[in-house]
């Protein structure tokens, strides 16, 4: 029996990983010269310690922001749960605001939250998934006891771009106890330019997997110092267990290679060509609907690396599953939901129920090229064809 | 100017970090096979789950334990945190024992529960380290609301082996409600049998990097599935953020390396003889007195890996800086406390105050040779006669 020709790939979820970077990954094995323990005091411990604050200064470096405000940890998820669960630990219990388009990561802490009798609101979003200012500041007037506020820079379902510096003097404008300001910034690092002290935030999480490094290594920005609920003696009190070297090298890596500014201006000049490429040609497809309707090629309320959009009458999984058999690899949304059929974001948009179930997310990343979105528009009308 | 000879390097703190096996580590890469979202559903994020899904298979196999039982987290102390942040969501508080020999990871989660209003009640040593089945049951006595105990399998400051099948039997012979066993194996992975259905463990802790992995991985056995406090999909709900499935091969291949049965009973026969060799040379030395005092070259109370000692009047902290000149990598204790001048484990073993701030420890591990401790002997009587 004939074998069947292997179909050649096109990977369309960088927004759940991305395809790792060799130089990046090679720099998380652990050297034979740094395998000590960052927190012993011997030539071995202290080669590593060296080596731990070399990658924490570098990726200040590209963040804009001082060394002693970052802290190592295992991904993005622990970064937010870090702050968030610092709740718990608050004299008085905090009310908190998150938005409605946030990562699971977010939303599930929230709940738990809300349990151990936090008061945690969600603030709606708009038609295009962005938060804006008078909504957020409307729902900051009826929570009197609000400490504590998270949203996310750059939706990881639509690629929504918020607009921080606006959103940030809301938050700021606030008159007595101040507002600790949070912000996932995973699918804004390397994608959109990040500007941590000019939106003022107080604490920030990033992942090195989405940026091309490997995966158990993530970054927490902290303006000061929380107290955690799961304290140590690592990351200075912040995040306990053995601090993971070649991990934190490799992310200063991958920093430095993707959200340095030159690095990221280039890349997303070629990102939102080939986005507008796509778009131009999903116009041209009777039963595509963009997600936002309105959303147009170059449109800058939207990261370039993120599109969502449905087909009529074709339900995502069933799509995302024609197109893997045509070599396109893509998914209705976020992995960290995927064993859930609810689409919160697109519900948060407005979208129904039949509608919200028809959405799939293509994101590319800095080695798609024009090729990998004309296999995928093909790919699409195959599907569409027999759907 | 003539450059000094560099000193080789004699390492003796595999209790803090193993030094890293060339192929463990390599399966540590991300390889461009195995990059994907284990979480997403196209070919790429099969490929990655069935990577993972047949680690965790290997490390069950090793364990002795099915499958799923067994989370990838990202070490051994979220692995301990995983199970004791649970007991905040419980309905009614539950009071909890746990070793006053614990890892800091337990230890300062003990104190963070405390505060948040659960009863954490420490149980006292015995000299030797180890905790008595009898002090055990007095203490269950006096805690009717009892859920929940901690006991690790292996002491990582002085090695002693706590008597598992004892201390499970008098867990389980209280009446009423059943009380949640959990034990830190971080330093008894790869030095000691494991029998986690012997010991009728509900929850268990392992780390990959104790065992010439990568750092950043870990394992948390549960018997039956819990509530964690930080949900999300991955792990099947009991650990959130993207699968580190690189770590997750790395671990499967240490435990398959290091803690199967053949392996750990040859490497352990070894690590027995080298370490009864320098108890013997030890003897020899006027000052020394091992901790605690009757520990003897073959004494089976304590795991032949680790070992803890001090000598007079030559505090722990001057010795171990004296010794790393001289090519020596050891430590005091725990790295996870290095920034402490406390040393509970001592305290809890009754050594006063004096003796406690002597306290060093050395530990070995499968490439360690006579020869380094030749070279650690040698050391430590150059050091002694200048201190």
């Amino acid at each position: 029996m004939k074998q069947a020709e292997p179909v050649s790939r096109h990977y369309f979820d960088w927004a759940a990983t991305a395809i790792p970077d060799t130089d990046t990954v090679t720099g998380s094995i652990p050297s034979p010269e740094l395998f000590g323990n960052a927190s012993s005091k011997y030539l071995e411990g202290k080669k590593a310690r060296l080596a731990l604050e070399d990658a924490r200064a570098r990726c200040a470096l590209v963040l804009g922001v001082k060394p002693e405000t970052l802290y190592f940890t295992s991904g993005g998820t622990e970064s937010n749960a870090i702050v968030l669960h610092s709740l718990l630990l608050r004299v008085s219990k905090p009310a908190f605001l998150y938005s409605a388009v946030e990562h699971p990561s977010i939303q599930n802490s929230a709940g738990v939250l809300k349990r151990l009798g936090l008061k945690a609101v969600s603030i709606g979003a708009e038609k295009d998934g962005r938060i804006s200012a008078e909504t957020l500041g409307e729902a900051m007037e009826k929570l009197p006891a609000l400490r504590f506020a998270a949203i996310m820079a750059v939706n990881n379902e639509v690629g929504s771009v918020m607009d921080m510096p606006s959103l940030s003097r809301v938050i700021r404008s606030k008159p007595g106890a101040p507002i600790h300001f949070h912000s996932d910034l995973v699918q804004a690092a390397g994608k959109i330019p990040l500007d941590i002290p000019l939106w003022d935030l107080d604490s920030a999480s990033l992942s090195a997997h989405k940026l091309g490094g490997p995966k158990g290594i993530g970054l927490l920005y902290l303006k000061k110092p929380l107290e955690p609920l799961n304290p140590g003696n690592q990351e200075r009190g912040i995040r306990p267990g053995t601090e993971n070297v070649p991990g934190a090298l490799s992310f200063a890596l991958c920093l430095e290679k993707h959200a340095s500014a030159g690095a990221l201006k280039a890349a997303s000049k070629e990102a939102e060509q080939r986005m507008a490429f796509f778009i131009t040609k999903l116009k041209k497809i009777n039963r595509c609907i963009l997600i936002p309707q309105d959303r147009n090629a170059e449109d800058k309320r939207f990261s370039p690396w993120i599109l969502q959009m449905r087909f009529k009458d074709v339900p995502g999984e069933v799509l995302v599953r024609a197109l893997d058999s045509s070599g396109i690899a893509c998914s209705t949304g976020s992995a960290c939901s995927s064993s859930s059929p609810e689409r919160p974001v697109l519900e948060a948009m407005g979208l129904d129920a039949h509608a919200r179930l028809e959405g799939i997310r293509i994101s590319q990343g800095w080695t798609t090229n024009r090729e990998d979105f004309e296999a995928l528009t093909a790919a699409i009308e195959k599907a569409l064809a027999f759907l």
